[in-house]
């Protein structure tokens, strides 16, 4: 086996133990072996080994990602700055409904170089078409975690096709891709799917052994309608259905009540903050100091391009270390080193993927490296102060995942870039005339 | 006089008749002379012309990033996430007070790299060693709004020995480097300077006839502070000490009344808004659907790389976007054409140059072109909201300051970024082990 050396590297490894290292660093397979200080001594009569001089790079756990809709690409910039409500009934769902499968397979591609060439190693994915989503995964050497979110709205006949589709989907992809792709079990959200439905969804999850990913709380509107629906707020409405009996990440979580907050901690369910998303929704301030304190595993989401509108999540892990301290008047609030956690390792424990998210021997090597010779990365100071308050997507150059190299000098080297971005263009203009 | 034709770029003017042109400009000496739609004509017999193929480029004006620190680049990621106060008494000040003025010229010159890399052409400094920043701005090529930030908590010859110093600086450098710079005085804030110096400095903006820009309302405390010393809040302070008497830019205006409010509109006073700086120092989140509805001129300032932690405008204007429909539940609050003005022509008139931040034939040629082929430009739907949502500093590839070009394909032309980057790093170790 080929043993790559990352020598002379500045290691920004997300373990609490030795949170920097400036060494090297070596691969083998899938995993990171050795994690060291100082030169690379060598071996005795070492073959088939890369030796990459990485001056002036710093190295870093990939990002994850742990919520999103890649294929929305599709819709970013088209309406923005509108009331929720128009925004969705008049800009996103007439347009989704025209999706294709190919569709999705070619935004889902675009999504996919943007957030590898960023730095982003491992995302989820919720959406329609999702044989399309797995495959471009596949192809394009990422890491994600994928689900077929259901929308319950609809006759008997179609819940049950879209639960079949969703089971089959779940079943077939878990574990492919060299164990790249994992899957879940997505009923959307409360209010799009009738309570019976949510059982049948996670009834599903059981017989399958897989965790459950759903939208909750996202606006103050959704609350009130399930109090007014069901009697109950979203937490306790979801526990009742049996929700989280199941492994569970919820998406958002922006309006909780302390006893929501109790609820959700009785369970250990994960919560995928979205902070850009839901300042460009004006969906309101998640209490992500309270969530932590609380001793909750938050981790970070862009959400889908619609909304966000990129997939940077350097711009997601800043966003949540500056917000939170500006609405709480408390500038200790959600330092740097907890957005990067939140981005990175309490982002892969959130995904049920304990072996990613921190450099270290024995983990997988999903890692990124960024060229750390930027005017914005002087002085020498704090390495994880400036990748969260300093540093964005165009600083990565490159990007490994599972111990391959997906992205090399700023290039994919999975992907034809030119190729997508020139069919993404063909094919958005196909769906907004037709 | 050569000419510069840019031809089939796309040009997003901030001219509300036409925001948005596809076709090419002209440039010659520091002037725009024409913007046109479609393919460059030519003209009969032309010679000196230079023409650049700008497909794939997207150009708008310049940011102008009206309230700053550029020399405290060297405290960047230097004690975060700290209480205000312990910031301030132990990390910053202990530091700046052993800044040399060779100091300055490094770090002033380190930021300027980063700011024109970062597609910014103009910005405003307040600090100590002027003539350090003065240079810097003269070597560099970008345009700048200068000011000798005075404190008057010193004895009265120290007080005397600050303002004459400022005086003979703003004096000595306004109008200098082709018109590239220009200056105002600065008393550096209410709880800063005693009520009689303040008067004193506006008495010298009067005789030399300048504008005045002052820090005001940053947070809480600072307005407790000067009720309970002065019997009023800051804006009725310096209304009454006559500062508004003069041109006004205020730094932040974060807690402001609806009281204040009135006097600034009644006094066209500027408003520099620092999102990111105020959030990370917890600050607060200014008012700024209400200042822009009262007509208030407000427009976007990084404030220093020491609380915010980089100087990319492509974050603050995003950041103006997005929390102000956080906070309020809007989320039509501050819309995209709102921030890109804000940062570009507001910008530019809170700083008295007026023919700056738009291009249009007539105006200054202070213009940046990003790379507008980079996955998150795509599709083409609505190029501000692209600016705004999804862009960062990175994607800037060219910038020309008063019809030079300063920055081209990412190299500062002007400047020896190597150099200066190695300089500030000793220096900065220099500072701290000082």
């Amino acid at each position: 086996m080929t043993r790559l050396v990352i020598e002379n590297g500045v290691f920004v490894t997300g373990d609490a133990v030795r949170p920097v290292v400036k060494g090297y660093m070596a691969v083998e397979g899938d995993r990171i072996t050795e994690l060291e200080e100082g030169a690379y001594p060598g071996q005795p009569g070492e073959s088939n080994v890369q030796r990459l001089d990485a001056r002036g790079k710093l190295f870093m756990p990939g990002w994850v990602n742990t919520h999103g809709h890649a294929a929305m690409a599709y819709l970013r910039g088209y309406g923005d700055d509108l009331a929720l409500q128009v925004w969705l009934s008049e800009k996103m769902w007439p347009n989704e409904a025209k999706f294709t499968a190919e569709d999705v397979r070619c935004g889902t591609l675009l999504s996919i170089v943007e957030m590898m060439k960023g730095g982003t190693t491992t995302f989820v994915d919720m959406y329609d078409h999702m044989d399309e989503v797995a495959k471009a995964v596949e192809e394009s050497g990422i890491r994600a975690v994928l689900a077929r979110g259901v929308i319950g709205l609809c006759p008997p006949e179609e819940q049950d096709r879209k639960l079949q589709e969703a089971i089959r989907f779940a079943r077939e992809w878990n574990g492919k891709a060299d164990g790249r792709i994992t899957t879940m079990m997505s009923p959307h959200a409360p209010y799009t799917c009738p309570p019976d439905y949510i059982e049948r969804i996670v009834q599903a999850a059981h017989e399958l052994d897989l965790p459950i990913h759903i939208h909750m709380s996202e606006t103050i509107r959704e609350v009130e309608e399930n109090v007014a629906q069901y009697g109950l707020r979203p937490a306790a409405h979801l526990e009742k259905l049996g929700v989280f009996g199941r492994p569970c990440l919820i998406a958002h979580g922006v309006h909780l009540t302390d006893d929501e907050i109790d609820i959700l901690c009785r369970y250990d369910v994960r919560i995928s903050h979205n902070p850009g998303s839901n300042l460009k929704l004006a969906s309101g301030v998640a209490r992500v100091p309270d969530l932590l304190a609380a001793g909750l595993l938050v981790s970070l989401g862009t959400d889908s391009s619609a909304s966000n509108n990129n997939l940077d999540m350097f711009e997601e892990a800043r966003l949540a270390a500056l917000i939170h301290k500006g609405v709480s008047g408390d500038p200790t609030a959600v330092p740097a080193t907890v957005a990067f956690r939140m981005g990175t390792a309490d982002g892969a424990k959130s995904l049920w993927l304990p072996d990613t998210g921190v450099l270290k021997a024995g983990m997988k090597a999903d890692f990124i490296g960024l060229d750390n010779n930027r005017p914005h990365f002087y002085p020498r100071t704090d390495y994880v102060s400036h990748i969260i308050y300093s540093a964005s997507a165009g600083d990565v150059t490159d990007v490994w995942v599972n111990g391959k190299q997906t992205v090399k000098n700023g290039e994919c080297l999975t992907l034809d870039e030119e190729k997508i971005k020139a069919e993404f263009q063909r094919r958005y203009e196909g769906i907004i005339g037709r």
